[in-house]
């Protein structure tokens, strides 16, 4: 697992937007997971590799305060959670419990994880804002994840938002959400991302000239010369 | 298509609460769009007649970047879009891609597009939010639209949150979302919501006095004769 | 009805997390009310006895403006409402009508009324957040009550976002949403609440101090013994 | 309660499909109770004034097998169901829990009672099936309703299926699903129930005869004439 | 419009099942109609070119039974549909309202339409079945289109299920379903599915006897051989 | 894994809403398997222990043809699959691609599978049907799995219908569905099943008899005496 530093640099300057769009020119259409909203909009894009935990939902005899305390529980897996990791839970689309709290998200802000993303919902969601671990999630809700999920396990692949996941696939997030870049995908999107926002940003700056979208967005032959010419000038 | 200046000023001071009340008299329950909420609440009302386009899903063979370009595409809908109008986009109750993103929000701002409404997502959100256009949308999502949609025309009948849109019809959009008032009726609403939002505001300065609601609200005659008496004083 | 004030003071101290623990303990797992949240978050918790509304879904001949002048109606029915009482309103899972606008939530807050929590949606929501009545609710539209639902009584037994609400039960609300206490646990949920929020402040103190989680939380033998030491410290 | 017997004579040769359009022509749109079908298709159409049960979600503190011995229950709710009555039972929408299994079934058909309708699941549906009452339902779930749901009260206005249905409200049921039709209106209905079956027989062999369908069905006025004149014939 | 009878007999022969898997390997995941089930299991395979309807959702101004006469109606498409056409029709996902019943089946029936599929209801579903003519949908639901449904036109690009139909689009349906072949690619459907059918027998047929799975089925060179050699046999 | 054959042939005695019943009283309310009905309903009772399948949503990179032929495949998982065992597979939810066809269903049935259990669909159907192995789904889709799922493991913690299902826990399936006995309660279901199946049987014939159900079920102390000496005699 781990990316080296500067992939993770190149990818902090990528849209999750443009990501999906150049993984779509390869035939990935579902990378984006559903339901998995910033907590705090407007702070930024993170990028790290996935650490994946699994919930399956509760049942009365295995999902229970006293499993919090066994070998197979959600604070071991954190405590195995390396620095720079974006955490990626499976919560089995459940809503109605919420996966952690401020404890759990504090610990894994003190261990250095990048962040949290859930397709299922945070709890004490004031306490989780107070902590330093940026959250993607489905929600907010009061009751313990007990209530409503049985956890178990991690770094197993698994489903978030109807995406699959894959242990140290690389995660991108920002406020569009958060997406999963295949690990074998990476390379190419680090050489074809910051071109591809260079590239959109001359088009902003061409709309806001007052230039027609057919010809300009997708490009023609001629745009493209202009937008050439103009990089090189 | 168009409506007088005065419809609109005259509509800008109308809630979208009291035009479905109003219309709800005259049988129409289903006319406020489900799923559209503002990108920017508190950022006050628009009005504007609908240019409506429509998506289906996507079909691998059709939905493609290369038909970003092609004749019957977004881009040339957005050419044909005429200053003041609400651009209203049946996405198929599709939300896990985005219909636009900067560059075309962009765009239609530039053309002097009042606002989009859609019950399907936004892309690219803070780009979104940076350009000059307001948004009422059913989320957001980075995929691009061609990762779940079909583009297939423009001002043609559409369904829109689970309901129903015809090209010209008049949009009001504010704070408590999207709704559509049929051609037809929209001389009715003009001469009846400003009266009613006064009425309203009687009633509520009445409640902030201690009136109890029971003939108040709806008024009895004591009440409705109280209140002319008070307009004529 | 009614509670005595040291109970109202004493949960204002203790979160809805804590509480749903403390419950499931107890073996209830469902009494947080899904799809209720905050109109403005950040606002503070509020508790208070249940006083329940009930809606069913519009049919034309019984859901109608008309209807809001009857005696079974939504204004007799807040006219009822004690001071310091949560109104708590059975919206049949519909939102796409609100349930009540700024009139009827200001008279409530003229009458002391402490919140409105929902599983429906509010409606003219500017209105409504210039009233003094804090809302939990499931969304915005809006459509009158009437374009989507019949009120059919107040002071029964309810369900409210997948959860059954008795009249009398005791309500908290906070960010993390509405949670019901069914009246024979409040002492005890009063006598426990405030030393578990005293201990999970303790561990997450230890938790900025750098303690792993497990043995921390839940706590071992040791954890435990230098909890109770320091706070007779 | 009790609609003489030549109303439910009369209805029972009127198809749902026929009473929906009778009635969508006074305005009423919400009449047809979504997702109960006949659990045996094709036995035929059944009439009778509707005894309303209402349950709300499962709480476990109330719903539990000893509630089932309590003066609130179910067992005394099908007790006090007149000869003839169709139950129409709300059930919050819950559909993994059977609300009752083959020895309610038994004792309702004992009773007399016409078939039982819901929105909700029947279980033990085998041993249902061998009993006499007919059943319109969500379908089938093994768990008792107690795992589900709580039983709160009979004859009071209750939803089912979207729709509102109030105590002695007339039922109809048939292939197509239940529909209600207000107290009201029963008579309109079977005043022009009859008549409009006859006519939509008149217009399928006009069909099978291959007469195309603009002219035909709604008919025109040489249409109509042609009509009339073979009723008279 | 039209495929060569030799196109329609082929596909009689090839299940949807091998359809979408020939179809997958050319990057089509979304040609399978969600939620059309054959109203009468067991009886056969149609095929035939698209013919596409188009609803959106009732508006009380637009959906009345007056429009059933109108130039643009249900009744004066179906007049416009040719022999073996298969018609399909977008009904917006909804599902409380029938889009046909009896009357305008029988009439499709005697026009020599092959089939009908929809992701909306049937109406007067005993009347349907009584008809020639065979029905994929959603469901059985008693009111009137009108009640939930406008009908907007014919031969439009359309969603069906989650799919986009576009006329002449070649239709196959059977126990599992409808799917949609594009135009471009019925070629080689036809040249294909017959081969994979004849594959897929003898797989079969090696299961039968005992043969595991691994190498057999997707079949390493050893099984492609030995099929080889029995089909020279 | 593994149960003696005395306890399959005494739970094939009693029915599933038994089961849920007796374990209800256990704590357990989240035993059942929601979504998964019989493909071939009154074709009766099948028990054994679960061998757990495990999917998660399809990525075009993973979820290809040529991963039927890996390692990690579903036909690997059906070669381990013991004689008497219950396939249970967690597809995800989703119900747009068929996780197994008629040939993977032969090969099981072969292998001697007790039967097959899932919350997605099954393809082929009616070369399904034609099989020995008895199937519970939830639906019918034509589609490959590839086309919306990804095979990641077996005998692994899974999520089914909303219900946590360990490995060599004990299935019970029959008209009402499927249920999950945790390894460590079916010694007790084993034990008071059959008994209260008698019971069951005796208050019904006690039903038809004409016996009110108030103290008949559940039985007041004059009922279990009554039902004691009966079973005596």
């Amino acid at each position: 697992m781990g990316y080296e530093p500067e992939v993770v640099a190149a990818l902090s300057g990528v849209s999750t937007a443009t990501i999906t769009t150049l993984l779509l020119r390869r035939g990935l259409r579902n990378i984006w997971i559903r339901g998995a909203s910033p907590l705090r909009p407007g702070s930024g894009r993170v990028v790290g590799p996935a650490f994946t935990l699994r919930f399956v939902p509760a049942r009365e005899d295995l999902a229970t305060p006293e499993s919090w305390g066994s070998a197979r529980s959600t604070r071991a897996a954190i405590e195995a959670m390396p620095e720079g990791c974006v955490a990626v839970v499976d919560a089995a689309g459940i809503r109605d419990a919420g996966i952690f709290g401020d404890i759990l998200c504090a610990r894994m802000g003190k261990r250095g994880v990048a962040a949290l993303v859930t397709d299922g919902a945070a709890r004490d969601v004031s306490g989780v804002l107070a902590t330093d671990l940026p959250v993607w999630c489905g929600g907010v809700a009061a009751p313990p994840s007990v209530a409503g999920l049985t956890f178990v396990g991690w770094q197993e692949p698994i489903a978030c938002g109807g995406v699959a996941v894959m242990p140290d696939d690389l995660m991108v997030l920002d406020d569009d959400g958060a997406v999963v870049i295949p690990a074998a995908l990476v390379a190419e999107i680090v050489e074809k991302g910051p071109e591809q926002e260079r590239f959109e940003a001359w088009v902003l700056s061409e709309v806001d000239g007052g230039t027609p979208l057919p010809g300009l967005y997708p490009p023609n032959d001629e745009t493209r010369a202009r937008y050439e010419a103009g990089r090189r000038g």
